[in-house]
């Protein structure tokens, strides 16, 4: 089984998993939690989002946030997601240095999530784009529903490698491709892995995961068989997105970590500071978490042996 | 991605499934269950276990239920599990025409589980072989923690080569390779599968995964790579040890058969029909299952776009 020697994992606990949650997180309670992240040594955050706080009442913080971080920004990549040129404007006036975009696959979905056409969102991009260079920010870009849309279905081959084709010329910094539903089927993320890396080697990829049906890990695992070394995952699972009907938890970051360590693919992160991190989201939010080690220990936990 | 075209999915629900539930399933309940599994198409059912009652209270019923499914054994194959001879005469004299029994490859387990050491239990092995023989009963064999046990954590190859081996010598016909407390990662597995099925190419080999960490379908799809074509699944994702600590639900047979579905491997289960199933099973038990796609519905399933 051939797999790359290190992953890195993106959390994205603190925007996309906390997207569903009714309880909102203050300012205080998400630094705590960045700082238990980055004692776990977690290298790349993204922490907030700058969208309208009517559509995402969880990301009204988000300036208040990054400004506290300030410190902690160099052994740490903070990315904040924009919706839109809006986004970077403010993200800009925060002094955020990396943010990511998001457009979708699907112009469906597109028009659903963010009111444009597909074909319109890329010459946003191409817009957002000169704004960032202007500002000295990295732009990354996130494509929903690259693996299948709930209104659409199956999102043709030819449109996904057109649009990717599309963000590479304008000068994307990291590709994401995102199942943003957890419909994705681990042969198609191969394939479709293998596809891209083939066509551009030199283009940073990232998947991004959810684990609706119970693939996400699976799809991890085949992401990396094709080469893929960069993984979105969220904190004890959280996750969905309020615009796409079926959508529950990211993949979870300490079982994504747990799994790689497990067959020797170094994250870098520590697996027992995650944990704890992810015990202070619990009581944080007041709930179950959807991520299995929190409740299982590691594989490599024993037991003793008892007195018969 | 090297996958087999067709993989088939032995239904464990009412066996190791069943163990951890609290409440008493009828006979009645039992039936009804296996008809819709029949319904399914399911062609091999793990309907129970000879084991003494006060151990498993929930296996009283075992000869009452294979003597109601007579008529149905002209499709399908039932397996009943023995935990050794006694069992073998009480299932032969039931009229099963295929058993399966357990031993670990842990030492400290199988003295926990069955009170003997691992080499008593290869003896009582060629013993059970012996019985079957002259019954005309067909015996498999599953080897417990085969991945890693909850008292001495791995269990070096050799000793489960050298475990295989002697199985195989005895005559063994279907042996499983099982990851009881769900500790297996999928390196792991395609690793182990790939040897064994180079050293035995002739062998049938199955396997038995637990969801406990979140990898149970990463560890499919690695066996699947690995070009191993029989698993184990439960119902809903059903399941546990009563004597591993740490041990949760097996793998969801509908969520396993969703996925290799989607990856276009045919199981030749109708995933419709498991859904029932899974439905009958929850009502049964009066609480939610592990397994995702019944919550969540498939891949394939397209929603209204809202009127905006």
């Amino acid at each position: 089984m051939k797999l790359p020697s290190t992953i890195q994992i993106n959390e994205v606990g603190l925007r996309d998993g906390l997207q569903l949650e009714s309880m909102i997180m203050s300012i205080d309670q998400k630094i705590k939690l960045i700082d238990a992240l980055i004692k776990a040594n977690v290298k790349t955050i993204e922490f907030g989002s700058f969208v309208h706080p009517k559509l995402v009442p969880q990301m009204k913080n988000t300036k208040e946030v990054f400004q506290l971080l300030a410190e902690k920004k160099k052994d740490v990549t903070f990315i904040a997601l924009i919706p839109n040129l809006k986004g970077a404007v403010l993200a800009a006036e925060a002094g955020v240095e990396r943010v990511n975009t998001v457009l979708s696959a699907s112009n469906t979905h597109n028009l659903q999530n963010i009111k444009k056409s597909t074909q319109q969102s890329l010459e946003d991009f191409a817009a957002i784009k000169d704004y960032c260079d202007e500002k000295e920010i990295l732009l990354d870009c996130t494509i929903a529903t690259t693996f299948g849309c709930p209104f659409e279905g199956t999102i043709s081959e030819d449109r996904i490698l057109s649009i990717i084709d599309e963000l590479i010329r304008t000068g994307v910094n990291v590709l994401s491709l995102a199942d943003t539903t957890g419909i994705a089927n681990p042969k198609q993320v191969f394939d479709l892995s293998s596809k891209v890396l083939e066509i551009w080697p030199d283009q940073p990829f990232n998947l991004h995961f959810h684990n609706t049906r119970g693939m996400g890990l699976t799809n991890v695992l085949a992401g990396a068989q094709a080469g893929i070394n960069s993984f979105d995952a969220s904190l004890g699972g959280l996750g969905g997105c309020p615009f796409a009907p079926g959508a529950t938890g990211n993949i979870c970051t300490e079982d994504v970590v747990h799994m790689l360590e497990e067959m020797g693919i170094d994250t870098a992160i520590s697996l027992d500071g995650l944990l704890e991190a992810s015990r202070m989201l619990r009581n944080i939010l007041g709930h179950e978490l959807p991520g299995q080690i929190l409740k299982s220990g590691k594989s490599s936990k024993l037991y003793p042996v008892p007195a018969s």
